[in-house]
């Protein structure tokens, strides 16, 4: 069978119309739509004469045995957030079922191609996010702590992964699938507004961001609003106004697509008649370099004790998560580039913002590369989420070149 | 009897023990406690032969015949709100108290005086403050809505009014009570920072500002912290940020007693991983000139347009309620200010930003004047209220200079 990019489209609709309903995608992972979506990926698959397993993790795996044991890996997730869009994690799974097809369809390729259907990759129902990868990829560590955790309705996660054939103390133990591991390839939508604001269908990934996280508490002094003199207030409101306004000037200056974000701001006592005397705020600051980032953190800290200072308040600090930035193999980025450039004529390179399984898979040494193609609106985890299905198409035949180009490097050594 | 100020230390210290628990006062209108506090005056007041009469609002009248049926009324409240300080509404009634022993003492007075104890100043149960004060000045037309409000515990309003032996429907009778008075004296904590500041125990003051209270809600559009650059964003909270800071501005170039507030914010989504979609702001805005305050408002709801606009992102404005300034009567400013500095040394003429029952009676028409006694720290509503022992006999001092003085005018016609 040649390559038919429209068949994908195809596809996600029917597993849409098998899994969602009027108000979006809704395989969470580790229910029974998560698993119904599994089934059916397993019967598409099935006539390729691609072997089947689920690993330790309740990673879904795909195998055509090739001349070499080297593999070179095509990952996506078909679980989604409730409610969630038609593309998000599953266009890879089918996209790469596609590219599966037109391998098996060729006879044994030169090296092994594996398909994998990473678990829980959105962490939708128990808060934790690149579950399947992470364990794959030797990063979990935080067993402990997910033992402890339970899903809204107080179900333990250890009790529904065991409903799924996993057992979280063994998840670690898909650590073995990466072995002889030789790239991995992940197709996702950008899920932001680059690509569309750029009128391109298809850009190639860097990495993902490193990001520090952080909630920042200004205490000032509440006083009446009728007798307090301005010059006699203490006014922690202007702490958290003054730093929204500089993270903006620090993610300016620093550029190369860095991002800083005050996403929330909470005021005590948060009544008209009193000056603000506690302003809470979170800070989501992003960037490709680590050095960099760690600027812009540095930056914002002694920027909000001036701040802190000149109003006479008080500031402090509270880290709520990091990651360092994540960076892709520069090889596989130049493939990727290529494929393309020969599919729609004009590339483009950028960051990932949110993290993705091929984070994990690339912390865990094997080379590894993304390609986005365009979200309409930037809009995502919501129905709304959408592609064009011509870029949709575009982005199915760059898979397969980017594939193809892969095998032939891995094939070579 | 000749005045005795520390007397009304002693006095205050009395009500507190009996009206008030280890969180503060709790002589909340329209209570048992309330009622027991309005018994305690009403015995202190009997010796001194002044006759009681409760009008149709609920307000505690004692009235000293004079030479003249022209009334000089010295006013107060003796409710508080919960957990609230000793002295906010009580110091008036219990100087006044002093100043009418005195007064009996020396025989009938050339014109009638009256102290007024004003039914439900701080409206902490019910949500309607200077209750008695607005309905004898005539400018309660918010019947209709009071008749629908009820307490926390679901008790209406004119039920509780009811076992308290007043009707709601028929508040607006006190307005006779009015008539003939030909002055308004109040003293009162100042609530605030700045006799404190001064060093000065005692000042005069000018009026009450007036107010406008908005709610001004910026609608922007929520967006992926990491996928969306800086300069496709449509930031909600950057519209609050700026204006937080501009009203400070505002303030400041209108000087003369201005005061700006943001006092509360509200983003939404309001999590980590969004740009703010929506950011809503709570603005009190105080002056005692009401063009100025006019002006204060147009100032902030241009800057909040052109913010708007910078920012991609709009801003509707919703009034939550305003007042005119209320002014007070010259001669009377005048003759408080010479009373202060015969006792004091020195005074301050200063606004006052909170609301009093003195505001009310201006409306009405009578000539009012009120004085501040200095507050520690500018606290008040809370147990925490404070002043210092020697400036309140200063201000009972003052008050009864004030009366001596105003009786004379008020005589002289």
């Amino acid at each position: 069978m040649p390559l038919d990019p429209s068949r994908t489209v195809v596809e996600l609709r029917e597993l849409q119309e098998l899994t969602g309903d009027e108000n979006g995608a809704q395989r969470v992972a580790w229910t029974d739509t998560w698993e119904q979506a599994r089934e059916w990926l397993r019967g598409k698959v099935a006539p390729l004469g691609a072997e089947e397993s689920v690993d330790a993790a309740g990673n879904q795996w795909f195998t055509l045995r090739g001349a070499s044991d080297k593999a070179v890996l095509i990952g996506g997730h078909i679980d989604s957030v409730p409610n969630g869009g038609w593309l998000d994690g599953a266009l890879n799974v089918v996209a790469g079922l596609e590219v599966l097809r037109r391998l098996a369809e060729e006879g044994t390729p030169p090296v092994t191609v594996r398909l994998v259907n990473w678990a829980d990759e959105e962490g939708a129902r128990f808060g934790r996010s690149l579950f399947g990868s992470s364990a794959a990829a030797g990063s979990m560590t935080d067993q402990d702590e997910l033992r402890a955790r339970k899903d809204a309705a107080g179900i333990a996660l250890a009790d529904a992964l065991g409903q799924h054939g996993v057992e979280l103390d063994r998840a670690v133990d898909a650590a073995r699938e990466l072995e002889g591991a030789a790239a991995y390839l992940e197709l996702h939508i950008e899920q932001g507004p680059v690509l569309e604001s750029m009128d391109l269908p298809l850009g190639v990934v860097l990495g993902t961001f490193g990001v520090e996280r952080h909630q920042i508490r200004f205490r000032g002094q509440a006083a009446h609003a009728g007798s307090t003199p301005m010059d006699k207030r203490r006014d922690a409101l202007a702490g958290v106004a003054r730093l929204e306004l500089e993270i903006r000037e620090i993610a300016k200056r620093t550029g190369d697509g860095a991002v800083c974000t005050m996403g929330g701001v909470v005021t005590k006592p948060g009544i008209v008649t009193s000056v603000v005397e506690t302003a809470e705020c979170l800070l989501d600051q992003r960037h490709l370099d680590a050095g960099k980032l760690a600027a812009m953190l540095g930056d914002a800290k002694r920027a909000s004790e001036r701040f802190a200072e000149e109003e006479d308040i008080a500031v402090e600090w509270e880290r709520i998560w990091n990651i360092e930035p994540i960076l892709f193999d520069d090889a596989l980025v130049d493939l990727a580039d290529e494929a393309i450039k020969e599919v729609a004529g004009k590339s483009h390179r950028l960051p990932s913002g949110p993290l993705h399984d091929a984070a994990e898979v690339a912390r865990a040494g094997i080379p590894t590369v993304m390609v986005f193609v365009q979200s309409l609106r930037g809009l995502s985890h919501t129905k709304l989420e959408d592609t064009k299905e011509e870029h949709l198409g575009l982005a199915v035949q760059v898979l397969d070149r980017l594939a193809t180009k892969t095998i032939a490097r891995v094939a070579a050594g």
